[in-house]
């Protein structure tokens, strides 16, 4: 345990740092460094267990932190974090029983996520703890560290530390870049243990999940391409259905399963509870930990049942109005606001004569989405700080629906209306061609390119400012330090606020656009699922490349499920059982007569079908595997058995000790 | 501890028996008493630790046995019941810490399923633990009692004991009968608590539901009536819709607020897992010990995790296979063989010209479901058997999907038949009414009057008997011991075969067909609801006299939900969305001309939404209470915290070893 080992504990003894905290230059030399603040805070750093490093960069001056094991596991006692034990039960996390804990994947302690936690700990943990404020100096000015204060926040506040971030690991990242991003030969199959070890649960989670999405894509894919080069001739009315019915079996076939691939991930993964957070995959006393009602609610419930269950109930219910009330404002704009709007335009393109008046309507449109996405996903987040999730993933949740509400509307409306307007199958085949390769393509290139154009601004300005101050502009400035480049970088932000996503958001909302447009329409562009699915394996190593190259590391995130997104693609695949069979009923019905003939009778009770089948197959096939389930149940009554008598023994003592009191009463 | 207070602990010493045990009266007198049968039952049972009371009656001789705290103490520690202690976990109750655990809620340390499992283990416990066989005599014969055999099943093999069954607890019975049976003024209230202790669960749960579900009936009553009573004109078309709307959001709320109230009623009553069937409201480790894959399996998986996967994937995967294999089967069968049967006898009775030939084919129709019902139930157990099904209460629930597929088609074809083939609905009404006053009207008749006319019949076979053999026929016999009556009682079983299921399976049919008699036609029937309300507000008081005056004591069962019911519920009422929908386009198309007006787009368009509120609103109210989740959650988290620190010790004590052992290996 003593050994100076490294925070990842995979045996050998290179300290690897993982954050850094940014310190402007300074242009004032000091003479006596005690007081001065870099000094300081390097020193509490030391103080506190850190392998400190200092990096003069060239615009900017880098502290360096790695934790050694003893130093995470000190700060993992103090925040008391749950961790799976050999027996499957999560126990609080302790330096002398550290044998008894479930090692990770790669052969550390704790997760990426879990030594975040404790950097963040120990780093806000550095108070003044002497009786008497402490004055500190920083180029030419002071600032006084009060009593009980926090260090960094203080500095924050001052503008004397500009930023804290965590770093990649060099070498790790290597290694990936050569087995993940640059391995295209792979397809689908990336080293998703690898992924969750450096970058945690949710970001690997999101690659399982474009993986298996990618590979399942394949085979409507395959019957897709069938479709558009084999001439069925007068069979061409029976082929449509059968492959709607089969995308839609495969829809909800995908969903269920990927629940089961979900489960059986978290099961390898020791995930320690604060981690988890679908409801679906919570034991309930987990679910308890993450419900938080005010405490004096739960007071008030000990002290007496029949009142406490009162207050409840109504705290429970004034809950769930609020979330209705958000539901509602939001659908309700949705609707009213933005869908006269859509449509607007998309009429107005239409009936545009000249190709001129159509290019400035688009443009005059897409600015305009732009803003009004803007403002919706602000409103949105606005409308959340009023409903009491039971925690950030809950609440990143509830953000997510409804900012997908605006991005429905926006990218589908349209279509609806050009399909609804022509009722034939070739100007909308033309729509969402024009959509699909339009979108993927520039949304890819636009993904990829604007972090890099950023990154590269970035640095530009930096070397000019340096080039000001010095004077000289004969040679280039090198950025030499790797934490300063990686400083410049941009970091994985999501495009609708930073407050509650990063950016998964914009990833699986691509992928969920992309998997509403090709099942919404699956009649009517079966190849679009070729396209989807050729996309999908570019998007796994792009997607790749620019977490490893491009963003600096991202903040690891506690949710190890898709959370959301899993509700909206099984949304997205009852809404296409629906427009299919009106697609199918237009295309049956060419005159427009809107005559109910048996081929419409078919085609509703294919859809009643589909829709029974839809919400009875999670019945039959489970969402966790048996082995999952055999696997947790063994450890948690071997766990009860185990301190079975100890907690009698201590509940009956209690009992008596309560009784006692009653009658001393 | 040592007192001799009765199992049900309630203060006062009074001993109540709750088992009896049937002997035929012997012929034989024997002289020495020592090695005849009931002598020695009687003895073995006073060894093993009950109270035992002799009572000889007119033809049989009754042995009554009750069990002291004690007694029933060490059985259920033999047993490793586990029960709920106060810190809401569920732990193996051991004897010296009885304190620890919750009481049921009439003050008793066991609850009634509690004391049967024990009474059982008892009475099968009892075996030939000396060294040499014993010899019994019985009437005459003689009977070999093995070494090691269990006495019990000998006896009973020997046809010496006739039955074993539990008996009324006079006291509790006459107190239930006035506060429940008898009070009709409550109308739906009744003392649920009280069935609970003396029923077990799953009936008390049967009880609550029906209160429930006659209370929230009321309101589509009133309404129901409303339409019928009142004359709206024009409004007419609007109204119907208006309706349809309404019944159908009752019924999902009345769906999801049941699940609510059992989660309630599960938290208030201490019961235990081994009680506890439904997943819904069990943890995971619960789950487990449900499920019971083949003690192979697990040690397979244990040591080999890969390989153990693979054969958990397959032996699940078989599981599921067999299960849907037996659906498709009952599915297929019904559809092919039931359904033209029930198409013909609706037609030849719609063709028929004269009023006899209707008669004689009711009559022959009558005849034949019976048959066929008994048959198909019979189909559906052997089905069952290849199925694994984690407990007998899943294996119970599997056998109601299948079985109640008979009986939809049974009940309501006929009148889908008429509904299609006449497209009016006052012949649709007539209909409807014919079958609710008949179906309701005769089945309480039948439900009430046939138990009780076999329990006359019984007692008058016995008196002939008795008559017959002494010779005398002037004076009446009497039946003096109450033990006698109740053994002349019948049972409550099922109509469709003891195995599974018992008498609840016929009254929650009952309710099941009620509901989708009234929700499948609303349209065409509004004041079906105050039909159905006023029957169920006799119905309550009717079950609750058949339990407590007609039929035997039950066996408690094991389930705290509603089972497989639930699921029924719903699915009548996604299936009332779509014939609503169906009745209400018919009655606008009275012109018969198939099209698609404004009025039929319209249907179309509610009926999706409604099904889209029926599978969202699951996610509007969660299943449990807040205040449940937060005192389990509370419980839980505490009871870790207890043992955390020994458990740790424990895992990595073991680790230590273990890994000593590979390297010694």
């Amino acid at each position: 345990m003593k050994e100076h080992a490294n925070g990842n504990g995979n045996g050998n003894d290179q300290v690897v740092f993982e954050i850094g905290v940014v310190i402007p230059r300074r242009v004032v030399q000091v003479k006596d460094e005690s007081f001065e603040c870099a000094h300081v805070l390097v020193q509490e750093f030391q103080k506190v267990g850190f392998v400190v490093e200092r990096v003069i960069g060239i615009a900017d001056e880098f502290i360096k932190l790695a934790a050694p094991l003893e130093t995470l596991g000190r700060a993992a006692a103090a925040l008391q974090i749950k961790k799976r034990t050999h027996i499957g039960m999560d126990l609080q996390f302790e330096v002398e029983e550290v044998e008894a804990f479930v090692k990770q994947p790669d052969g550390s302690v704790f997760s990426w996520f879990e030594r975040f936690q404790c950097y963040c700990h120990l780093i806000n943990g550095i108070v003044n703890n002497s009786d008497s404020v402490i004055t500190l100096e920083f180029d030419g000015e002071q600032i006084y560290w009060e009593i009980g204060e926090c260090l960094l926040q203080k500095l924050e506040s001052e503008n004397v530390v500009k930023q804290v971030f965590p770093l990649h690991d060099e070498k790790k990242r290597k290694t990936l870049l050569r087995s993940w991003a640059f391995h295209w030969w792979d397809l689908t199959n990336q080293p998703i243990d690898d992924i969750y070890s450096y970058y945690g649960s949710k970001i690997a989670i999101y690659f399982a999940f474009l993986g298996m999405y990618t590979r399942w894509l394949l085979f409507p894919a395959v019957f897709g391409l069938t479709l558009q080069f084999i001439d069925f001739g007068s069979l061409k009315l029976v082929v449509f259905p059968a492959f709607f019915i089969m995308v839609i079996l495969w829809a909800v076939m995908f969903s269920q399963f990927w629940k089961r691939k979900n489960a059986a991930l978290l099961a390898r993964w020791p995930v320690s509870p604060a981690v988890e957070d679908d409801p679906e995959y919570m034991t309930p006393g987990r679910k308890g930990c993450s419900l938080q009602p005010p405490m004096e609610l739960i007071k008030v419930f000990e002290t007496d049942k029949v009142k406490g269950k009162e207050v409840f109930r109504r705290y429970e219910w004034f809950g769930r109005f609020m979330r209705f009330r958000n539901d509602a404002i939001v659908i309700f704009s949705i609707i009213c606001l933005q869908l006269p709007f859509e449509l607007a335009y998309a009429h107005l393109f239409e009936v545009a004569s000249s190709d001129t008046i159509k290019f400035g309507l688009t443009a005059i449109y897409l600015c305009a989405i732009q803003y009004i996405t803007k403002f919706g996903g602000k409103v949105c987040v606005r409308l959340i700080k009023y409903e009491d999730n039971e925690n950030t993933e809950k609440r990143a949740d509830s953000l997510v629906y409804k900012v997908f509400g605006l991005y429905f509307m926006q990218t589908y409306i349209g279509v609806f209306y050009h399909a609804l307007l022509h009722r034939n199958f070739s100007t909308l085949r033309k729509v969402l061609i024009q959509r699909l390769l339009l979108s993927e393509v520039l949304e890819n290139l636009v993904e990829n390119s604007v972090p890099y154009l950023k990154y590269t601004y970035k640095k530009y300005r930096v070397r000019r400012k340096k080039k000001k101050e010095k004077g000289e502009s004969r040679e280039k400035i090198q950025f030499t330090s790797r934490v300063e480049k990686e400083y410049l970088k941009p970091s994985y932000s999501a495009s609708i606020g930073e407050e509650l996503e990063d950016g998964l958001f914009d990833d699986f909302l691509e992928l969920a656009l992309q998997f509403g447009m090709i099942m919404m329409f699956a009649c009517a562009f079966p190849p679009a699922f070729a396209f989807a699915a050729v996309n999908n394996i570019m998007e796994i190593r792009t997607d790749a490349l620019k977490l490893l190259a491009i963003l600096r590391r991202p903040i690891p995130r506690a949710a190890a499920t898709v959370g959301a997104w899993l509700n909206i693609f099984q949304f997205l695949t009852v809404m296409s059982i629906c427009t299919n069979c009106a697609l199918l009923a237009w295309l049956y019905d060419e005159e427009g007569k809107w005559k109910i003939e048996p081929g419409l009778a078919v085609i509703l009770i294919i859809e009643h079908v589909l829709l029974l089948i839809k919400f009875g197959f999670s019945r039959l096939v489970p969402e966790e595997p048996a082995w999952v389930k055999a696997n947790r149940a063994k450890h948690t009554i071997q766990a009860q058995d185990m301190c079975s008598k100890k907690l009698l023994r201590t509940i009956s003592g209690g009992e008596k000790k309560f009784h006692l009191v009653k009658k001393l009463e």
